[in-house]
């Protein structure tokens, strides 16, 4: 069994070091990964340790666990708490009487591996050389990030959850978990992700890579602070905004409305514009250029397999019209997979236009379902 | 009256000079802007041309006229003729027996003013300077590309075009010029543009232009063919391309089928990768970075005018379903404000995977109500 430890992880500490990411919570927990803990593309990650965050109690039966797997560039922050009060991503859906209800369910949001929000990843100082692994990290897919959660659990010496929910990228985090240890929960919530990426995701993520890449302070990965790839990393947020949200949204909310910003030729001038601007500018300090590379071809290169039978006895899987990463047919695809597997699946399509974006926003469209899920499913008794 | 001139215009000596850009077609003819030619933003133009083909033969009574006014990339090649066979950018539409049929119509193909497919535009050497204008070329509005085409018509003396035809850009062009002369045609056909540009589309052309901006040897646009924003010109196109199509037509194009260039770090592996990088390449000498920024821009600035009255009488009206750039709801716009200017207009939706491109690919669900509303409407003798 892992060792639960609470000392604050390498990676924490390297972003102290560089000063400009977002602070890790000071609620958050660590877990260390076996000594030498081999990837799923065969390399070799050592010391490594995993960031989580609990909120609500663990019966004593211990069979009242959710597992959130968040997105891309989420913490294990999910809510606030007496340890940290600051709002978490998903405040208004974890919490005393929310959908996900903290007086009923012990909750379990672990950051991802290969990202920079305490779990180890590039940005990790590498104990070999004392300085960050950067893109001597070992090649990381999301079956690395599933395991690193599993062995979270493991440590919190619970046998199986009630639910894993995954949201975006850990929605297909929590497919990864599922093929590997299909018994692990007795349900399941897989929100905006799909079994795979498809082609127009995959180009748009290459793009972002490639602006990260072809900024010349990204040095071959090794930038510092001073000399850092904001400039790159501030063009792959934009082309991730514009994604996760969808045009209908623009056009309601901004419509053509500029702003007197003129100073320089060509600048922004559109409302939009400015909008998108500022959202990459504060984004491009707050993440790390190369736990971004890592993690978004780890979604590229993710496929759910075909063959995996057994599982979560109950599923509800949502997605949304307007998502142009992963379609509403993505998530029907995922709803068939789950039968497949044996699963009760409740499949919805929310009718919103906020895109791949709208579980962060539009709370009662995913509440409702969510909540009428965890209430009234037989699973709930574990 | 403006005068014909068939001298090679300073832009496409500029083009020569660089060695880069595609070829203008040895077919192209000129035409004078007026020696100062006062732009709608407020600027100047010294010494301007206006670069076009005709094809076909004009009438004795010149009431054969169908202009045709391109999108941002495209020259005023539409398609091949004796003069030279290379194919056109429309070449299946335009011809003899084909859609816009050559033995009946005489069809005049305008290259954009501020691009660099012949008229003059920031790659166009400046004579006060001796030098490409780069950004000191005046404020281009879609306005000054459709004055700059109302010259060519008037130079080859005709009073009225039996048809306006204007594809993306070239779409809004075309309302900026039946705007400036409502009675310049008697029909018109408006594909996959919109009365202006909505939010979504105007924050990737943000981005679009960033990402050249942003290169290094942009240099304020003042680049040489040896220092050259190649790799944000790359960008730019590739972004270009992905919403130039849709996530539909890539499933089905290239699903998730690997090549296999893994030689760099987060290289291109997957076939979109590869593909999209292919084009953009090639594009990205093909196209001066000055003119893409102008053409760009003056595409977000651009909106229909409310006001008009008049116009041609009948109108066509295509899009796409799957187009992500001017989304079918904005042809429907189209088609209520020329019913507003009292035409008849036809308004057809083209079921395509092929997104905002489909004009240029799809050309049997294009051809066919293209050729029909030329063949049956009453305007069809002058």
């Amino acid at each position: 069994m892992t060792v639960l430890s609470s000392r604050p992880t390498l990676a924490y500490a390297t972003r102290r070091a560089r000063g400009d990411f977002e602070s890790v919570s000071p609620a958050t927990s660590f877990v260390d990964l076996p000594r030498v803990f081999t990837m799923h593309r065969g390399g070799v990650l050592r010391d490594g340790v995993v960031a989580y965050e609990t909120f609500g109690s663990l019966s004593a039966d211990r069979d009242n666990a959710v597992l959130v797997l968040p997105g891309l560039s989420a913490s294990a922050h999910v809510a606030s708490t007496d340890g940290d009060p600051r709002s978490g991503w998903w405040e208004s859906m974890v919490g005393p009487g929310r959908p996900i209800d903290t007086d009923e369910w012990f909750v379990i949001c672990v950051s991802a591996l290969g990202g920079c929000r305490g779990s180890s990843g590039p940005a990790s100082i590498d104990p070999k050389t004392g300085r960050p692994y950067g893109v001597t990290f070992p090649e990381l897919a999301l079956e690395d990030v599933a395991e690193a959660a599993a062995h979270v659990v493991r440590a919190l010496e619970i046998d199986q959850l009630a639910c894993v929910v995954g949201t975006s990228m850990g929605g297909m985090v929590a497919l990864a978990l599922l093929e590997r240890w299909p018994s692990l929960a007795r349900a399941h919530v897989n929100i905006s992700a799909g079994l795979h990426s498809m082609p127009f995701a995959i180009a748009m993520r290459s793009v972002q890579r490639e602006a990260i890449r072809d900024d010349p302070s990204w040095q071959g990965g090794d930038y510092t602070a001073t000399r850092y790839p904001a400039s790159g990393m501030r063009t792959a947020r934009k082309l991730g905004v514009l994604t996760y949200r969808s045009s209908e949204e623009w056009s309601h909310r901004f419509a053509r409305r500029r702003v007197d910003h003129r100073a320089e030729p060509f600048g922004r001038e559109f409302e939009v514009e400015s909008y998108v601007h500022a959202n990459a500018d504060r984004f491009s300090r707050s993440f790390d250029p190369n736990c971004y590379l890592y993690l978004s071809r780890a979604v590229d290169w993710f496929e759910a397999g075909q063959g995996v039978r057994g599982g979560p006895a109950d599923a509800l899987v949502m997605g949304v019209r307007t998502d142009l990463l992963f379609p509403p047919e993505q998530q029907q695809d995922v709803a068939d997979y789950f039968r497949r597997r044996g699963a009760a699946v409740r499949h919805v399509v929310i009718d919103s236009d906020k895109g791949h974006d709208a579980f962060l926003v539009d709370v009662e469209a995913f509440g409702r379902p969510l909540s009428s899920f965890l209430n009234n499913r037989p699973w709930r008794i574990g």
